[in-house]
């Protein structure tokens, strides 16, 4: 069986931190990132590649994250990423923070495919659609 | 008449793009932090006050933000901030950020108010609640 | 008399700060260029402007920094910048950042001149370093 | 013989970059302070123990750093650190960002121990003082 989420590492240093102690709310989006490029290098794409030789760039469009346990200083999580819906030009990937399995946030994060030159939207390639469409979970 | 949406101006520096030309999408959220800060101060509230004095902490609980057109460097934009929703223990902060009057993006924030010491829910202070209700679009 | 020294004003809010209550050391340096950004403003350079008509591009090149006194949340500001030391690719700008006048760290940031396309070294131009200079404290 | 300098690998994605098309300067202080948290991690010791269990806080006290050539979006690089001095309450690290094995900058950081509670000087503990220097480069 194929498992369809994909989870990466992230270690919390004090640059993640604020004065409450706990990570900066703004900063889960950054882990997020990382997540969501590890998941498509995974399946072989690279962004940069993608943006010198395809003249393609994910832009994100809209976000929903709901806040539910602070991660703190030295926290070991996971962040997971898996394709959610997929769309001519976007698709939503659905994320999670993780300590010890536990989510600490969720957010459904919308990409939006566009020209890296125009930032107009370009149809996501159909190799990348299948690609992707092979981990949606069923 | 009482203008009910408070705005603050911010300039984009190299810190808030990205290598994609424009502002890094976790970036608006700080935008919106100064925004909700100063749109407190201007109410009275000084969050280091809050926390120290009264024990009150504001910790974000849900954000649904929307990109419409993007940021770049060296702009000059406001962002707006306006009660949504008051509850208990949160309120909704409804927030854009504009460049010429045109929303570049909106946000939906949640807030929670909670102990600064041990996380858990705090009722918003009454005086605090009908100051901030005050400006409340009818 | 003319006042050599440019300063500009800067609150501190949760993004700047981390777990230890303070401001992140690496902030100091976002804080520094926008005071250099709007130091540069004040002489008639926009940065933008700059990149797309000139093809310059100011690029950090070296930053000895010394950190007194912590900054703190909500703390009000004073970013200083001034011209140093003036070279054919290169300057050096000394910045302190200050609280009620009292410095909490201080730096010295060289800059480099560099061809927007291709980062190679490019001569500062003359009027730009006549009209810098004219604020060199003598 | 043993191998005195640590090094960390670690990925540049947007979130470090900035709209000159590199990481933007301040950002590899972080990516330093990644690396010296997981040498001292290496050497058995974790942060927040050190502040809630040996109230001890490393503080930044200076920075000098050099950039010699830009990171860019998607690098894979190498952080190192390496004790470069021992003092009673500092010490000085030596570091460099590396991409195949070619260093991008190199900075000389300065810790400083101190209380967590009050940020007064406190001396660094004995055993760690011998742990750490067993690393120093001879």
């Amino acid at each position: 069986m194929n498992e369809p989420r994909f989870t990466y590492p992230v270690r919390i240093y004090y640059e993640d931190t604020d004065a409450g102690g706990v990570v900066y709310h703004a900063n889960y989006l950054r882990l997020m990132e990382r997540a969501r490029t590890e998941w498509l290098r995974k399946h072989g794409y690279e962004l940069d590649d993608l943006a010198h030789n395809d003249n393609l760039l994910f832009v994100v469009g809209a976000i929903r994250i709901d806040y539910k346990k602070p991660a703190r200083l030295n926290d070991l999580l996971d962040v997971s990423a898996e394709l959610a819906r997929m769309g001519r030009a976007s698709m939503e990937v659905s994320q999670q923070v993780l300590r010890d399995h536990e989510p600490l946030c969720a957010a459904t994060v919308r990409l939006v495919t566009v020209h890296a030159d125009t930032f107009k939207p370009k149809p996501i390639p159909t190799t990348m659609k299948q690609e992707l469409a092979s981990w949606m979970p069923s």
